[in-house]
C-alpha cells in the first residue's frame, strides 16, 4: 500500500462506502476479561451462550466471569432453519438480552439468525478465520436451499479476538481457514462494490494473513501467527462485506453447492487461477496484492504462498470429476458479476476451471 | 502496507478499536446528485444549510436539487459558543430535521455544535482537508478558551466528497491543508489509542495525500490530485479520531494557542522533527510511513515531500520568537502523552523546538 501500489490511471474515484459500527477487542488470553467487561458495559442480565459441544470447555473458561442463563449447543453447518427456530424459542423462554457466540462460522451464523428476528445484540468470539463476525450478512438453509441476506441487526456489536481460542484448530484446518480469509481479501479487490477503502483494508489483510499462515505452517502453536491471521481475517471480512461477492466466490459457491466440494480447499485451489485471469485487467488490485505478498507479481506471490503452506492444488483431488467441468461452466456463467474487470467467455472459464481441476500452475491461467 | 512495513517484533497485539458507522459518497461533480438522493433516503423535510458567505454560490449549486428551509452563514473560526447558540435557535425555529454543512473545519464544527444538543443528523460536504467530517469530536470556544469533547451525536451520518468543491481553495492553502491531514496520519501511528487498524488506514492516507499534494503543487486545478487528497484526508481523520491525539498535536496545540501561530503552517514545520525524534523508537510506524512515502526512510521521505511541495520550514518565519522556546517547553512537557514511544526530556524537547524554529533539516532531530 505504498505509492507504487496505487492505480496509475487518472480515472476519477467514484464510490459509495458504508462503514459499519463495531467494537473490536483484541488480545491473546484476554477473552474472559474482555467478555465480562463488555457484558457489564452493555448492562446485560440474561446472556445466552452459543457454542458447539466440542467447544464447551473453551466456552466455560471464557465465561468464567459471567453467569449465562443458558448454553445453546445444538448447532449444525449452514444454519438449518429448524436449529435457528429452536434457538429463538430458547432465547425467548429465558428472556435473553444478549447473545454470546463462541465458535466458527456456523456458530456465529446461528447467533445471527436469532438476532435477525429478535434484534438481540451479539458479542462474537471467533475460533476460526471465517470472518462472519465482521459482517452484516446472514444465511440459513432449508431443504438444502441456502437463503442469505444483509441486515444491520445481525452485525455483532462487539468482537473479541483471542488467539488462544484458535489454538485448538488443527494446523491444516487453520491454514485452510486462513487461505479462505485471503480469498475474501483478493475477491474484495474487484467485487461489485469494490472501492479504494476496501482495497486498502484487503491489502493489509492479505499481508497479515500471509505472514500468519506461514508461521502457523511452521508451528501450529505459534501464537503470533494466529494473531496475525485473526487480524487479517477481521480486515478481509470487513472489506468483503463492503465490496460484495466477486467472481471467485461465485465460482466456489457453485462448485461447493453442485458437487459438494469441501469449502476451504475449493477456495484455496481456485483463487490463484481467478487472480491470474483477472490480474492484467485489474492493475491496482494486482499491485496491491503483489505488495501485500511482498512480491513483484501478484500471481507469483500467491503461488509462492500456496507452496509454502502446502495448500491443495487440484480440484480433481478433492472430488470434482472432469466430466463436470462443462456443466460447471454453464452454471457459473449466469452468476458472474458484470463488474468483473475482465470479460469472461465460456472458453476462458472452461480453461480456468480445467487448470484448477488438473492442478496447473496458475501462470497458465493468465491466458 | 506490504509485509516489510509490518512490525518485526513478536510482541502480541493488544488493542480496543471502535469502528464508527458512516456513509461516504465520493465523486467529482456529483455533490448535488448525491445530496438530493441522501435527503430523500433520510426522509428529511426541513433542511438547514450551513455555509459561509464566500461559499454561498457553491452551496447554491450543490443544493440545486433540494429545497432548504434556511441557510445559516454566521460562522467564525473555532466555533464561538454564541454562534452555536444562534444556530441552535434558528434550527429550532424552522423545525429543522437535517443539517447540511458545506465548508471547512469551522463550518463542519458549527453543524456539530447544533447536533450535539439537538441530535439532528448531519450531511457534511467538506471544502478543505481538515477531516472534521470523519470524526465524533466537537469543539467550541468561549472567551478564548476552547472546550472539546467526543459524542456519537456529532459524527456526520453521511459525508459527500466532491473534488470540484475543493477547487476554490487556493493552491498554497490546499497544500497546507493537505500537510495538516498528513500530520493526522503520522500522529495516529503512536497516539494513545494507536492500533494496527489505525496504522494501516494512516499509511494508506499518507500515501494518497503525498501523491495528491504533489499533484496540486504542480497544478492547483488538478482534479485527480484533489481527489487523492480528499480520500487521504478522510482516512487520516478516521485513523486520528480512533487513535487520539499524539505528541505532535499536543505540541502544535500549545504553540498555536500560546503564540497565535497559523495552524496548518505550524503543523507542516513541526511534523518532520517529531517524526525524526520518534522514528527510531517506533519501528512499525517508521516502516509504514516510509512505505507510504515511497522511501527507504520515513524522515527522508517526509523531508523530500516537504521540499517538493515548497512547505514552510521555520517557526521563526511564521511568528515565533526564540525567547519563547523555553516557556514553550514548560507548557508542552505536562501534556505529552505517556504512551509516546520515546521518552521526552526537557532537553530533547528544547532541541526539537529549536530545530523547528530555526529551520534545521529534520535529520538533526533524530538525536
Amino acid at each position: 500500500m505504498n505509492a507504487r501500489s496505487q492505480s496509475s490511471t487518472t480515472a476519477s474515484m467514484v464510490f459509495e462506502h458504508d462503514a459499519l459500527a463495531q467494537r473490536v477487542l483484541f488480545g491473546a488470553g484476554q477473552a474472559a476479561d474482555y467478555l465480562s467487561a463488555e457484558v457489564r458495559r452493555l448492562g446485560a442480565e440474561a446472556v445466552m451462550v452459543i457454542a458447539t459441544p466440542t467447544e464447551h470447555e473453551l466456552a466455560q473458561n471464557i465465561c468464567a466471569g459471567i453467569n449465562p442463563v443458558v448454553l445453546f449447543d445444538d448447532i449444525a453447518p449452514h444454519v438449518p432453519v429448524d436449529k435457528a427456530e429452536r434457538a429463538r424459542v430458547v432465547a425467548a423462554e429465558h428472556r435473553v438480552d444478549l447473545l454470546v457466540s463462541i465458535g466458527g462460522g456456523s456458530t456465529t451464523g446461528l447467533a445471527k439468525a436469532v438476532a435477525l428476528t429478535s434484534g438481540l445484540p451479539i458479542i462474537a468470539i471467533p475460533t476460526t478465520y471465517a470472518g462472519s463476525e465482521a459482517t452484516n450478512v446472514w444465511g440459513m438453509t432449508e431443504a438444502a436451499r441456502k437463503t442469505t441476506g444483509v441486515d444491520a441487526r445481525v452485525l455483532p456489536t462487539t468482537v473479541i479476538y483471542d488467539a488462544t481460542a484458535v489454538l485448538t484448530l488443527p494446523g491444516a484446518l487453520a491454514v485452510a481457514s486462513g487461505l479462505n480469509a485471503i480469498a475474501h481479501g483478493v475477491d474484495a479487490m474487484w467485487a461489485p462494490r469494490a472501492d479504494p477503502i476496501n482495497r486498502a483494508l484487503a491489502g493489509e489483510a492479505i499481508s497479515a494473513l500471509a505472514r500468519g499462515i506461514r508461521a502457523i505452517t511452521a508451528d501450529p502453536s505459534d501464537l503470533a501467527g494466529h494473531e496475525h491471521s485473526l487480524y487479517g481475517a477481521y480486515l478481509s471480512a470487513t472489506a468483503f462485506a463492503s465490496a460484495g461477492s466477486g467472481i471467485h466466490h461465485k465460482i466456489c459457491h457453485v462448485l461447493g453447492g453442485a458437487y459438494d466440494l469441501p469449502h476451504a480447499q475449493t477456495h484455496a485451489i481456485v483463487l490463484p487461477h481467478v487472480l491470474a485471469f483477472n490480474a492484467s485487467s485489474a492493475p491496482e488490485a494486482s499491485q496491491r496484492i503483489a505488495a501485500a505478498l511482498d512480491s513483484d507479481d501478484a500471481v507469483r506471490g500467491l503461488e509462492s504462498l500456496r507452496r509454502d503452506v502446502d495448500a491443495p492444488i487440484a480440484l480433481r483431488e478433492i472430488g470434482l470429476a472432469e466430466a463436470n467441468l462443462v456443466e460447471a461452466v454453464e452454471l457459473i456463467m449466469p452468476v458472474i458479476p458484470p463488474s468483473n474487470p475482465r470479460p469472461v467467455t465460456e472458453e476462458a472459464l472452461y480453461t480456468l476451471l480445467r487448470n484448477a481441476w488438473s492442478g496447473e500452475d496458475a501462470e497458465h491461467t493468465r491466458m
